[in-house]
C-alpha cells in the first residue's frame, strides 16, 4: 500500500473525510495536487494557513466569517429592512445571500431539534435568536422542508407569540425551472393551494 | 457573493479545481474544514505543508515519493523478477500497487502519444524508458486500452523489437465481479479468444 511515503498517505486520509470526497478521488485530488504543485498545491496550502487563523464564528448570528461581528451583523443598512432570516446552518445562509434577497440579516441555528438525534433546544442557537429577534419586525424561518425543520420552525413560532413580531416562512411551490411531471405531490398541491394572479 | 470574506471565498476557489470538486462542493467542503477546524482543518493544513516540502518525481521510473530515486526503486527485491511495467500515470502505478501484482518495477510515461493534442514521444517519458528497458527481461504495457494507450504500445514494442527482451500487454477480458450483459462486444470477444481451461 506504499504510494508515495507517508505524508501523501496522510494528506489523502484527510482529503478523503471532506464531504463529496472519498478515498478514491482524495487519492486523485493529491496527485493532481502534486502533479500542479506551483499553481494550486502551493497557493491551496497558503489560503489553508491564512484561512485557519482568521476564520471566526460571529458571536451574534453564527454566521462564518473574518471579523465578528460578521460583516452582515456589523453593516447597519441590513438592519434597516427589519427582517430576520433564521437558517439551520451557515450554508443555507450562504445560499441565501447567492440568491440576492436583499438587505437582511440572519440567524444560525447550528441544526434543528431532532429528540431522536437527542438534539434538544439547548443544542441550538435558539436563546439567542429569542433575545435579539425583538430587535426585528419579521421574523422568515427559512429551516429545511423536513420534519425536523418544521418541528423547529413551530417550536419557534410558539416561543414568539405573544410579541408584536411578525413570523413568516418561505413560500412551497413548483421550483424555477422545475417541472411538473418530476415533482412530488406535496409540493404540486401546495403550489395549487398558493397560486398566483398573473 | 460574500460568503465569509476573501480568505474563505479563496480556499474556495482553489478547492473547487480539484478533481472531483465543483464549486458548490468546495463551498461545502470548506464549511465542514471550519466546522471542524481542530480535527480536520488544522491537520489538513499541517499535512499539505508537509507533503509540499517532501514530496518529489523519481527521476528514474517518474513515480511521485517523497524520496527520489522511490522507495520502489531503491528496492532491490523489486529489481530481482526482471519485470517492468509501464504506465501512463502515477494513479495507474498506485492502483497496480493496491492490486498487490508483486516485486515489480515501474516506468511512468507521463501521459500517451496523441498526435490531435500534440502529444509527441519527445513531451513523454520514453527515452528513459528505452535506456533502462535493457536491465530487465520483461516489459509489461499496462497503457489504458484506449486508441491513444494502444498507438503508445505500439510504439514502445516498435522501438524494442530487435533487442531479447520479452514485451506483453495486460490481459483483456471479463472484469471480476462485472456482468456479461453490461459488457461490450469488444471485452466479450476478446475475453472468448483468450479463454482458459478451468
Amino acid at each position: 500500500m506504499a504510494s508515495g511515503g507517508p505524508e501523501i498517505e496522510q494528506l489523502i486520509q484527510l482529503l478523503a473525510r471532506l464531504p463529496g470526497l472519498g478515498p478514491r478521488s482524495a487519492r486523485r485530488a493529491v496527485l493532481h495536487l502534486i502533479k500542479k504543485k506551483e499553481q494550486l498545491m502551493l497557493p491551496l496550502s497558503a489560503a489553508l494557513d491564512r484561512a485557519v487563523l482568521a476564520v471566526k464564528s460571529c458571536e451574534v448570528c453564527g454566521n462564518v466569517d473574518t471579523t465578528s461581528p460578521c460583516s452582515i451583523c456589523a453593516d447597519p443598512r441590513r438592519g434597516e429592512s427589519g427582517i430576520l432570516i433564521v437558517v439551520e446552518d451557515v450554508a443555507d445562509l450562504w445560499a441565501l445571500e447567492r440568491a440576492g434577497v436583499g438587505q437582511v440579516r440572519y440567524h444560525v441555528l447550528g441544526g434543528v431539534l431532532s429528540p431522536l438525534d437527542g438534539v434538544g433546544p439547548d443544542d441550538l442557537n435558539l436563546e439567542g435568536l429569542i433575545a435579539r429577534a425583538h430587535d426585528y419586525s419579521e421574523i422568515v424561518l427559512a429551516m429545511n422542508a423536513t420534519v425536523e425543520g418544521q418541528t423547529t420552525a413551530h417550536y419557534i413560532t410558539d416561543r414568539l407569540t405573544g410579541t408584536d413580531i411578525r413570523v413568516t416562512r418561505l413560500a412551497h411551490g413548483v421550483p424555477v425551472g422545475g417541472e411538473l411531471d418530476y415533482l412530488d405531490e406535496g409540493t404540486l398541491s401546495q403550489a395549487l393551494k398558493a397560486r398566483t394572479v398573473i
